[in-house]
């Protein structure tokens, strides 16, 4: 029996990025009955890190999503560009991973923070967390200021620690989202460090939508 | 290989509620990796309805729960009782119902309606959905009025209808949570009637016990 | 002395919207030391009702502004397409019409309601009221459910009133946004019947970006 | 003449505790018609600093209300334990000191700051605090992290007041709550140090019980 | 020994408002240790029913309160005029009757609807709980649109309950004010007519001033 | 032919803080087909610091509106004393300094920092930001700690500097205002220094008023 297929699309041209996620999802591949791939945006940028970026992949994201068939969809990338495009021309469910690894977060504790790359995309998150209407749950959204693939190399660590424990202990997070679609090698460390949940947003977001098609519904929204 | 355990407690001595609730969870079985298992309180009272049948039903629950061992609890009853204390109790994760039928219905639409059972329970409700934080999200909270075995029977349906309807149209809400445990079997009929998603509140909490365990966090809150 | 141009760009192609648009804009004129003109986007839809006619002119909008140099830019179209890529890019200040007349509303009234073309527009005119922060303000978004040329016809004054009504007497609106670029010539006979303030997005946004000129404000936000 | 009795019931069995919340109430008594009465659960924990604890003398607490009849109940345990029980068993007010000191706090100052004995039941707090809808006037809530018992000792002025004014400080509290039933003996010294109002929660209860006694309320809520 | 004195003024010149208002009070005084007199500002407007009344009156306010010496004084016109003049002037607690009954309304259910005496001092009170910040709180607020005069008339019996079932039916308040001063004699026949609690303004003042008075705290907010 | 006419009223008797507020309305005077005119009010205090000198000027600053003809009126005092009155009084839009900067603010960045001159003035700041609906645009707000007149000798630079970059810096605003009357002369050192836009509070209200003008509406709000 072929196993539905939830399709994660990196929107950025990186291979490396495509590769970090999905490794990050072998920990979930035997809890779900689904055949989870992966698949690059060959056109996109390197990583997105601009409003031109974002704006000139959501019709590009969108085609690849028709032209690899799945029954779920989910658009890795902190931004969740061209999420609301993909469910109005799409039947099947479509996710983003910022959205998702928030409403995870809301049933790990109360306040939530995020460890972004740039401050650039700081007020970009700001932004669209109160469009999803979580305003009252985010603790703080404090930047790396390291670069897209710095943010992936080994000597980045002690960084990520230092600003997870500023999460935790300035701004009262009890649940930290790693704001970005690669980092997630980092969720097990973090935690172990600072003793509370840490959230991988692609993880979220295919438990998500697995969740989504073993429940039944259509749509995400 | 033994499958992991989800047991679903229903804290009222009600054979009949516990057999819909697993019925209603036979959908998501398939999906899942787990043994989802069901039990029942049988010094629990036949429905809970006052404030004297939560409170004398904590103990014992998370006493079946420590003597019926599993990898993840879920409490069968809309009020949620005995999460504070089973958590504190307990090393794996417990999720109640209501909790998380809201934190579903978060991803599936922006205001969430519930159907409750009797007038009396939606100030509870009230109460509860203020302390969970999501108060911004509440549509409106409308009781059928009928009790807990009458909503069961088939001529409520039209009750449950046209209860759901008034959420959507008066109170604006955009997705239904079935505020009950033993009414997963209105789901289909009223997203049929309705054109919007229903949340059974049994298979919400069961999804996301087995997220939790699939994405290896060790407690819920 | 040649006057600072603030250039009003209609992103759909219909020159009848442009017209009602820059005629509304008369009453303006007069009272700015700015040369007020428009321009249609002749790529554009005829009007903009989809997130795919969204997306497809974010780019092209922004392109035309490039190409038609000015001092400030109001985007007149009430879904504020483009806004966060035209801020990036160009270094004057650009505002939409739907932020403006929101804006403005506030220091008319303590809550503002919203005349909606279509059912469709209303949610999405919700999310964006989250994304500015202005939920706490919003008294009501009710559509006409007329299309966008049907909504410019004669026939059309006794619905808009009607819904007016509803937006103040239903949900205490105690002023009123008309939710679309040409409706400009409804503002009177609206404000004559209901005798509260009502807005024409587009005079909002063109009073709004020649205060930001005449304080010396680089850019919007 | 009979005066109507308000009776002070300390869930923990500590008699020191009710000895110093009686010593307390000796300000309040002149000022009040009524007998104001203590007596102590000699079933509960020495103090009540688990959901065990707390879960473990609901029922027992309102059992000795029954048993010792009086026009109106004050609970002496900052987590309000039995509330709702009580509420529904008895047919006159019941009242808890947290609630009851953070209702005088509003009629205080706009924010109030609440000095919690360990770091534990800082989330019970807010989680409750929430449930009475008053999130948005809580300035900070900062544990002193002594025992109960040390935290009634004299060596512990200097870190209560220290704590005091981090809240006035840094989390700019206009009127402090100490968060916990023993604690009423610290008021004076706390204003003389600080400024601003300091509110002994036992007191506040017993004077809003019997303000809900010579109003001819039969409930409080 | 002569008991301490509260003061309530009322700053209309309307005698018989003071006399209903001083007869609403002696249901209070056997519970009271104080001396609970009455003030007429006799230059004062008959009904307080503009902001040029409420302007008018604020420095004679005071003025009389200087010339009459109390321990405490209560404002009685549900405007609250010259309370923040008050408390800056006098060294003694101030309260007024608005303030005073929602801070009550907040401990007797969860939403407080209102019943105004006319539309155009229902946006007065809006703008007031929000300075407050008790927005939030708040069910509803209708007019009686009755002169304070014929407010107090016996025919108003039945428009003053058909206004709080709709408050309570129809914006779901738990609990109402009477919102003026001299109505203090319905507040039976509405709490035996409507089965939830009703305030009185005036006596929700003076307990809250004797509150403040016993609890030895020398000023409100 | 003879402009409408704008006059902005400082209601403390200091010609040099009239002056510079004049002075900092020649940047906009180029901008506007208005004869923006200035007044002061010779019987107010030198500086407004109390409530008594806001309820002692609120009748004399309508009353030399009223002897002084204008289209459209400025209360030049940043706590906008007397805009109730004379909205109340006059048929032409009246506008406070205050709430005209706050509405400008939320159309330059998310959240505003106030530069207050005393810590005496924050707390009533913060009342009147609630009663506007605007608390939750309010980054922070911190005293200069600096008499009026002092805050505008050219020694006060430096701590100006300090405290904006502290409500940048420390409570995240993204756009500052001067919370005075006569501090225009510090925008533009400020924007240089702190690179984030800075609002002179008359400039705004002038603007506003202007734009009520151009756009026809009776009355602010």
């Amino acid at each position: 029996m072929i196993k539905p297929r939830i399709l994660v699309v990196n929107p950025n041209s990186s291979i490396s990025v495509t590769q970090a996620i999905d490794s990050s999802l072998d920990e979930l591949r035997p809890h779900l009955p689904f055949d989870i791939a992966t698949a690059t945006l060959h056109e996109g940028p390197p990583g997105i890190e601009s409003q031109a970026h974002i704006d000139g992949i959501t019709q590009p994201t969108v085609a690849l999503m028709k032209a690899q068939p799945a029954q779920a969809y989910v658009v890795a990338c902190f931004s969740d560009p061209g999420l609301a495009l993909a469910r109005e021309a799409l039947t099947v469910p479509v996710v983003g991973i910022a959205e998702s690894s928030m409403l995870l977060a809301l049933g790990l504790g109360y306040k939530f923070g995020i460890i972004a790359i740039l401050d650039a995309s700081v007020r970009r998150h700001l932004r669209y967390i109160r469009t999803l209407g979580l305003e009252n749950r985010l603790a703080g959204d404090r930047a790396l200021n390291l670069g897209v693939l710095d943010a992936s190399g080994e000597a980045a660590i002690e960084r990520i620690v230092a600003v997870g424990r500023q999460l935790r202990d300035l701004d009262h997070a009890d649940v930290l989202i790693l704001g970005c679609a690669g980092m997630g090698q980092r969720r097990s460390i973090l935690e172990e460090k600072l003793g509370i949940p840490v959230i991988d947003p692609c993880q979220a977001a295919v438990q998500r939508a697995a969740g989504l098609l073993a429940l039944g519904y259509p749509r995400a929204s």
